[in-house]
Formats: structure tokens, sequence, C-alpha cells
């Protein structure tokens, strides 16, 4: 069997095994990105001109295109329509940056922690995955200034607004800063926003894509997270140099983005019907954020420490005695409580122990309190454990 | 600028500025291979389940897997659904298969010629593309034992039935023989049948995967031939070997094919609906076939030859002083008229002029005639100045 080198870093499958452990109906989980199933709209389908059974642009819908533009541009990012491209769910970003980014020993920076999936890719690829350490504020920018002077990176990955996993929103001033040392090194900024609209406290910061007057760019956003991810409709909207190549690899990847699902996402964005429903999914997720939050109060303040986050779908433990939390699955899993170890969201795992990424949106209230009183035993067990 | 060295083998887009001239109304197009709009059928959504919008598995829908693997067992082939992966098109069965086996300088088996757009991806993850000359009922075998014996692709990338762009169509013995040797070798075969619904003339040959004994494959194909490329739904099979890793890679592309598509799919495949849908779409396309070989025999008999094809969506036909096509590309748009050269569906272009790509199911019947005459006339101007 000759398979491509790329294959020997194929990462095992447990993120893949959690979540599939976590589909059992009696167990309570905490770890997926899940929407909330009572906050899925329905939709409607009748007005769909058949038209969009046939096939479409690689760039994705004109009128689509032209919406997500003019939303960018109300959040201050100058772009035009035609810097727009439609993809199968923000995931697909990660496979086209890779692509255009990424050979074995490419240099790329990444915050630590950061998204699991993005490193996964971007690893399949062959990158170095360089990291800053997160502040609560944001990134420490002495740190990404030494990294920028003693490296080369291909492009940054950021989350900036109410990161996963760690929920940090980025001060607008540690927004700044980045955007003018990404300026000054000319660096690409790859922005990754899945969870601006899950804003619970007001926050609602600039991109940080709207600042750079020199840097190359990619901002990416999804409906998947306000809307319904089985549509599987993201978006790109890069600056004019990037665009060309994303949008041919982009053609070689699927050709393009399935169109019901462009025309549905098209039929709320930007419209009062989507505003409505904006506010009534921040209004639910505030609710649970808050009844999570109380509930870890009662369970976990001997045990590790969080923010309670203003957007977003999670609360990020850190461990007050680490350890790796891998080994916490099964005895948690044979409680029927299923979670996210911290560990893979690091470049570097074994050097990362101690975190947990809990999700807050998914799990019924009522289940809520037992799922995390259950789970705190299984840490008290393995710490005791660890102690003896 | 700092890119992968894979974008230096992003193809130039000229495929797709002919698909963009092509969609001026006044066109006149030969060139895509797009389904008639008059065949889409009206899809019902009424009794999808608002579920549909969460997030689903990367397998893809379970009945939906369990349809496909029904299907493929139909036609011979040994599966099950645990080996079905539901994909965003079948377009993103090649970039998946060029993530799992191709390295720089990875050597692979294609017919000449082949899909294009086939070529593009695998040349794009940096494949050293070997060629196997197609004759009338299939590949030439001897020339194939011989690829076979003095290199080890990788794999061998297969259109066996209705060829895009040939028309070809593999005999049985052809098959019989192609399955032979790659167990002989034990080299992997990609066999890709998005026409295969599309007989006219009562063609239904058994897959080549069917035959295997030894050898790991994949076969692929699409409902956007048959019910909707807007939908962006198809699929592979893979032999147990290969699906984990391919499993993966889909997952790290874009979590989940549409599951919207997914279960607009699933109402049509395996239904009577869609049995009667199929009859009606083979009288139609066969209809337009045979004007189309009609209007051939009246404008290209001295210019060209060609065989009628038994399925598909092409004619290929082969001119009789070959010259290179793409050079009469902005001659016929300038008359309205659109169609592929054959050069790009080589792995040397440069070394196989003189054919010609001509859909035939998606120009009105009316402008066919005229189309066509026009398109003569092109070709007569540049072989008159050609000899001059």
């Amino acid at each position: 069997m000759a398979f491509s080198e790329r294959v020997t870093r194929l990462k095992s499958s447990l993120i893949r095994e959690i979540l599939a452990a976590a589909q059992r109906p009696e167990v309570m989980s905490f770890a997926g990105g899940l929407p909330a199933e009572a906050m899925l709209p329905t939709l409607a389908w009748e007005q769909m001109p058949r038209a969009m059974g046939q096939y479409g642009m690689s760039e994705g819908e004109p009128a689509l295109r032209e919406a997500l533009a003019a939303e960018a541009r109300a959040l201050g990012v100058d772009c035009q329509a035609s810097q727009v491209l439609v993809v199968s769910g923000s995931q697909q970003v990660l496979d086209l940056a890779a692509k255009l980014y990424i050979d074995q020993g490419t240099e790329i920076l990444l915050e630590g922690p950061t998204y699991l999936a993005a490193l996964q890719i971007f690893q399949l690829f062959g990158a170095d995955c360089l990291t800053i350490a997160q502040e609560q504020d944001g990134p420490d920018l002495q740190q990404l200034r030494t990294r920028l002077e003693q490296h080369r990176p291909a492009f940054v990955y950021l989350i900036p607004t109410f990161q996963n996993p760690s929920g940090v929103c980025y001060s607008e001033a540690k927004r700044a800063a980045v955007a003018a040392l990404l300026d000054e090194f000319g660096v690409t900024l790859i922005e990754d926003e899945p969870y601006r609209e899950l804003s619970y406290d007001g926050v609602d910061a600039v991109p940080i894509v709207a600042r750079l007057k020199r840097a190359s760019w990619i901002y990416t956003g999804t409906v998947s997270k306000t809307l319904a991810p089985g549509l599987r409709v993201g978006y790109l909207i890069a600056s004019p140099d990037l665009f060309p190549h994303l949008l041919k690899l982009k053609q070689s990847a699927d050709l393009h983005t399935n169109r019901v699902g462009q025309w549905q996402a098209l039929q709320w964005i930007g419209t009062e019907k989507y505003r409505q429903h904006l506010l009534q999914l921040r209004d639910f997720y505030r609710a649970r954020r808050d009844a999570f939050a109380e509930a870890l109060d009662r369970h976990f303040c001997d045990l590790a420490d969080w923010q309670v986050p203003q957007g977003g779908l999670f609360f990020w433990l850190t461990l007050k005695q680490p350890l790796d939390t891998r080994t916490l699955l099964d005895a948690a899993l044979a409680r029927d409580v299923a979670f996210m170890p911290g560990e893979p969201f690091f470049a570097e795992p074994e050097r990362n122990p101690g975190n947990l990424r809990l999700n807050f949106s998914h799990i019924a209230p009522q289940r809520l309190d037992e799922g995390l009183e259950r789970l705190a035993t299984v840490i008290r067990h393995a710490q005791a454990a660890h102690a003896a």
C-alpha cells in the first residue's frame, strides 16, 4: 500500500470517538459545538426557483455574495462582492488556505490553544505550527513580535472573537496592535469568526482585517452557528491578491457550494427576520451560559479556574492540579458524560495538560447540574489517584 | 508572497473563461456538461425534518448510505453501507484521492484523454500522470500491461462507462481484462461513473470494481447528472482498507456533506419515481443525441471523425487535419459559439492536438444546426489559413 507521505500525519480519531460516544442518548455531552436543536429555525423552501438544481458558479450565488459583502462592510471591512467566495462550511476555508500556503515544513503561526480541526488540517499538509500564548484580552504581543522577527510564517491564523476553545475576545487595543504588527512584517492574516454573532454582553469588536493597510488577508464566517450547520454554507472574503488562487482551489475541491443551502442562507442574511432570530438566539444562549456558570461555581470552584465567556459556545477550564485530561475520558464516558480534553487544541499537547473545553449550548438545562457533578467527581477521583 | 509550491501548478483558467463566456445568453454553447434545465425535477421539501439543519455525520446520512450500497450491490458491487462515504459532489472524490495518494512525483495512470478536472487536481498535488491510449472499446491492454510492468502507479483512474470526454464505453472483455491486470499488479482502481445512468442504447455493463479480487478500489458516482447538480451530492464506495483514511480526509475537508441535499437525494434513489424520471431523462437525451448526430453529419463530415456515443453527454470529434483547437476559441466566441478544446483533456496537451468535445444535452434544438454550422465555418477558416 503506497499512500502519500501526508497520510502518516492523519490524526487518530479521538475527537470522532468522543463525538460518536456522545451520540448515545443517555450521554450528557459537553463535547461538541452543536447549536441547540430548539433554536434551529424552520426553513421555508416553497419559493426556491427550480434553477437552483442546476450547476452554479464556483464563486457562489451572486446575490449571496453581495449580501455577505454588505454585512462585512457594516463591520468595517472594506470589500466588494467580487472578494467573497462561498464555501462548503467555513471548515473548507482551512482546507483552501492549507493548499494555498502549506508545503512540508512551512511555518505558520497560531494561537495556543486554537481550533483543533484547524491544527489538524494544517499539520496534515505538513505545517510547522508555531504558537502565541493567549492572554485574557488576546495574544501576548511581545511574543507575537518575537515570533515575527525570528520566523517568516506563511500566515497567522487567529480567532479573535469568542475564541474556540478559550472563549477569549481580543480587546480593541490588541486588535489594533496585531494589525500593526502584521502590516509591519507583511504577514497574511486568516481571521476566523464563526462566533461573532453569538455575543451575549454587547461586545461588538471590529475585525482585525478591517484594520490592515498592507498585509494580505482572508476573513471567514459561516451560517452554521446562527442558522443551520446542516446547510454547509460558509464564506471567505479575501484581499484581491489572494482571491483568484482561492477561487481555483475551491473549484478543484468541489466545483461549487450547494445552491439550495446558498439560496436558503440568502433568505435570512441581512433581513429583519434574521435580526429577530439572532436576538432570540442570544437570549437563549445567554441564559444557558449563565446557568452553566452557576453550575460550574457549585461543582468546580475547588478544581479549576475559568472566565465566563462573553460569547461563543464554550467554557475553558484550567485545572488547579494539571493532569492529562485525555486520561479522564474513559471514566467520564463510563458515567455517561462527554467533554473535550484540552490537549488536542495545542500544537504541543504534551506540554499543555490540564484544560477542559465544555460546551454550554447543547445540553438540556435539567441535565446540566447532574452532568457537571459527575464530571467533577471523575476529576476528583483521578486527582486522588494521582496524589496517592 | 510565499505561496505553497503547489500553487505554481494551479492551471490557467481557460476552462473557466470558456464557461464564463458561454453564460452570455446569445452564445450557443457546446462547452459545458450541464443537464438540460427542462429535465431538472421539481423538488419537494415539505416533509424534510427540521433536524436536517443540525450538524451531521462525516460519513453521510445513514439511510442514504444504505440506499447507495443497495444500488451498488444491484450492479454487482459487493459492498456494505459502512463502505459508503457521501461527498460534496463526485469532484470531491478526486480531492480526497489526491490527498490520500499523491506526493510530488507520485506516478498515477490515467486514460488519454481523461476528465480534465481530474487531471488538474492530480497535477496540482504533484502527480506524474502516465496515460494509456483509449481504443473504441476501452484501453489498449498491451499498453496497460507495459505501464504496470514498468511503473508502480499509486492508482489507476478510469471512467469506463460513457467516458468524459471520449464517450467510450469499455466492453465486457476489456473490463474483465483490466480487473485481472490490476489484481495481478495489486494497483488501486478509482472508477468514476457519473454517466452510468445516461445510457441510451441499452448498454448496462458491470463496474470493474465488481470484478476485483485483490486490488483496493474506490467507486464513485453522483446525482448531479440525473437529479440536480445544485445539490452537490455525490458518493464514493471504497474497499474497507481505504475507507477510514478517506473518512478522515473528508472530515478535514468540510466536516460533512450538506444534509438538505442528502435528504433530497434519499427521496429519489431507489424509488419508482426515480426510475420513471430516469426513463424520461434517457428518452430526452437520446433524442438530443440523435438530432446532434444528424446535424454533425450535415456540417462536419469532411472535417472530422467521431463515434456516436451510447451514453453520456458528449461527442468527441477528431479533426481530419489536426490543429491546436485552443486557437479556434476566440473566433468561435466571436461568432457566439462555445466548445471545449480537446487538448486540456490530455496530460500532454501539445502532443494531442485536433480534438473537440461537444456537449449535446444542453443546447436548445432550434439553435443546434446554426451553432454547428458556425463552428464548422470557424474550423474551415482556420484550416484554410493554415494551408495558405
